[in-house]
């Protein structure tokens, strides 16, 4: 089940804008219909406002989907709520890339914000 | 005999708009002149409005054309005609890629609704 | 001798502009001052209005320039011409690359119509 | 249902050993425990004794195995079983690659008589 | 826990010896010394004897080891064990590939019986 | 700890606006939560306006983070502190790329003044 | 010595225009200072108005470099210049590629006319 | 200081011999000659007799090396030394990898007991 | 001692624009700092006015760099003005791409004259 | 000229035998004909008996080279000399690489001793 709890969060050392990017190549849930695991890739990109997510955290928060029946689109924009809503960032970005089933590749985007267009690929 | 009965929906998980994107590598129909196998690949690339289509379901739609006699750029407008009609997306997308027939590959590109620039390749 | 007359066409499976691409990998035909044979790769690509042109009478055809002494450029345009005023596309555009004579490689391309500026390369 | 009868063949046209190799990119069959199509490579490799096989007729043979519920073992030793007795090469393999199902990929490796250490890999 | 139990086999199709390879890339078990899931590859190569290993069990007991607390080493003998004695395979190798955890990436391979030179690696 | 003094700087050799970029590929600090060593590559890219760094004293500065519990997002916004405010350039960059902690890849980009277009990236 | 006079020309097929490129990799001329072989690839590129170059002639033309002593400058320049006199085309660019000499390579461009912007490079 | 007292060790789970390999590649330690660090990759691969070594203990011993004058052969053979000395194992080998230093990488390979031909490289 | 006296120059073979690129991968110079040899690429990109640089006086030139002691900053500035004021191109680029240093790479570009933006990288 | 009396050596940390390979790519001469710069990769790869060769010294030795006048095999057997005459290795390998010189490349290489047949390429 997602914790969103687990979630940690440390001040943004900076109150000049920068970016991060934290990719995931580790992200596992199952498939609600088949019951299956799901495994994809995850890519958060986001340029902090107040604070900036804890890595080790990040981390645990992901896992957290490890026993979850759940879709690829509701993963995505789970991940993008949770972090958007506890991070208020300035803009952020959730890319995921899930492996074949059924010989079909995924890959889902979602946004919060306005993301500028240098970034969005 | 193509079956968009068996594709199936789910509510979109997000008001926000978000894109989704399925990749295909084993599509098979047959060619209405010759009878012979073809083998491509389908990219299926939208923006949901109020519903996702499910990937198993997809996969099942994707097979009822295994012994259908029909064109590549029949195939290519019918998976667009019937996906759309199903999903009514905010835009949608159908890539097929043609594996060689006599020495020549084909690729068709069928759209629906307005494909943002950043998404057209 | 180029034979446009066994080409064949259908009518265009949709009224919603689409594109259609083939490339054939196995061109061949005659130099007109050697007598060598020429091979090259041929790309056609179009949107269709009315009709589509079927892909093995396209095959016949190129196959009707194999023992014909015409010149690259030749090639070229009458490919562009036979198609394009055979099908009456929206736009059409030839690109032809041929493989090495006399340690020259050539590459020529013919258009018809407005080719958009995202099909251009 | 495999169709060994519509293979055809023709005398080799040399006394001297020489080896041939046929590469199938688009074998397709059925997986008799889901009842979904299964795609994959054939390679066949021998060195032919007083017969070679006609290649139109071998890929008709191939796509006579594309709605039977057949194991990826059995289809393999199947193709080296059909080929080995209709032809009596003096050795043969035969090497099918499986796209993934259930994120596993596969390969199966069936052998005629004596393949030379070169030809095993 | 893995579950041994779950795999199911079906008769060789051929007396004559011939090789398999099943290439899973989405393992995944647990640290039993941090807790943290471990992500790796496993390939089972094997010559069948009486019986052989069918691919949707396997899948399933792969997936036995999900939430199991166990080393890489043991991971790799125990599918070894449970494979060779289940189908007292000619030989067996199972090699798995983990992704690195704290920088360290591992290989670890285990046989059974004698593997011919040229499938060693 | 951050030792910014160890900097040396010459004075540019030239009046007329120039880019300088250096690449480190061996930047080494330690993680302040778990107190395991990080590992990542350090662009300093930028213009100067009347001083350069020297090449040996960056290298003694990057070294000075070597024992220091220090955040990912801190570093980079401390090196494009420590460096702007030393060296005050036209406009800089730093752009850190960390190798996978558990499982996750990071990358952090920080600046200072305005960045042309072409450099961003 | 360049002899220009060995080009041939043959009428355009097309009024429509279109676009020529030959590419050559076995050029050959002399250095005038250290009297070396120089080895380059030169392209030519081009809009024809009333006539096309001959591949044969073009090649043979080439060829009449091969024991001239003449700057990478000039030979580029001179291609243009015969190659543009001669034909009148509506632009036309030579690019020419020359192997090390002395541990420097060398690219050297000239073009005529308006060369449209999706063709310089 | 190298610790190899914070190595672990684990029964090893099969008395049938098997091959493990563990490759970091964020190992560094530093010049007893210049006092700046060093980086390199650390290749462990060995045959178990009684005992495995724990991956998280050899995570912490290589780690103890981090502020250690030492040249790059007194790595290589002490880390050959502790190891072999506290796992007794069939074989083992060791290679470390370092970048370069004054524009010369280096390579180091020990080994202990007969490490199989298979495995040298 | 960079000797620009070297240099030789021969007119331009022509009064139309054009580009030339010479690169050298065999630059050597001397850290003044260390006293140990710099090596590094040097990339001279310009549009000829009058007169052209000759090839074997720039390698001259080149080397007389050899056993300078002199920073990447300076060397990079100062080729770009010895060539310009000795030339006056219409535009002038020069690039050097510097070996690793203590684990760091460096590029500095230094320019004259307005570059065009499709020369700038 | 060579210095081979800049050359320290330690004693080799182990009685065990082991293989040490160093890879200079910034190795510097001057050819006796022509007076221009040759710029090579040395590699020295050898088994010490009782010592090994410290780096920063083996980098001094090297450019001991930098100004002198000496053909390519002079260097390569110079060195092997030098070498093994003061550190008396077990065996000794010498391998160098040049860069072209009027379109040839060269490799020259010189043994000490006998060389496993493993490390002879």
């Amino acid at each position: 089940m997602p914790k969103p709890e687990c979630l940690e969060f440390f001040d943004s050392p900076s109150d000049t804008p920068f970016v991060i990017e934290h990719i995931s190549e580790e992200f596992t849930s199952v498939c609600p219909k088949t019951g299956h695991p799901d495994f994809g890739n995850v890519t958060l990109r986001y340029e902090p406002a107040a604070v900036c997510v804890e890595l080790k955290s990040l981390k645990m928060y992901y896992q957290s989907f490890r026993n979850d029946g759940i879709f690829y689109e509701a993963v995505t924009n789970r991940l993008r709520d949770d972090l958007a809503s506890a991070m208020s960032p300035r803009w952020m970005q959730i890319i995921t890339d899930w492996k074949g089933r059924g010989g079909i590749r995924s890959r889902i985007i979602a946004t919060h914000g306005n993301v500028p267009a240098v970034w969005v690929k």
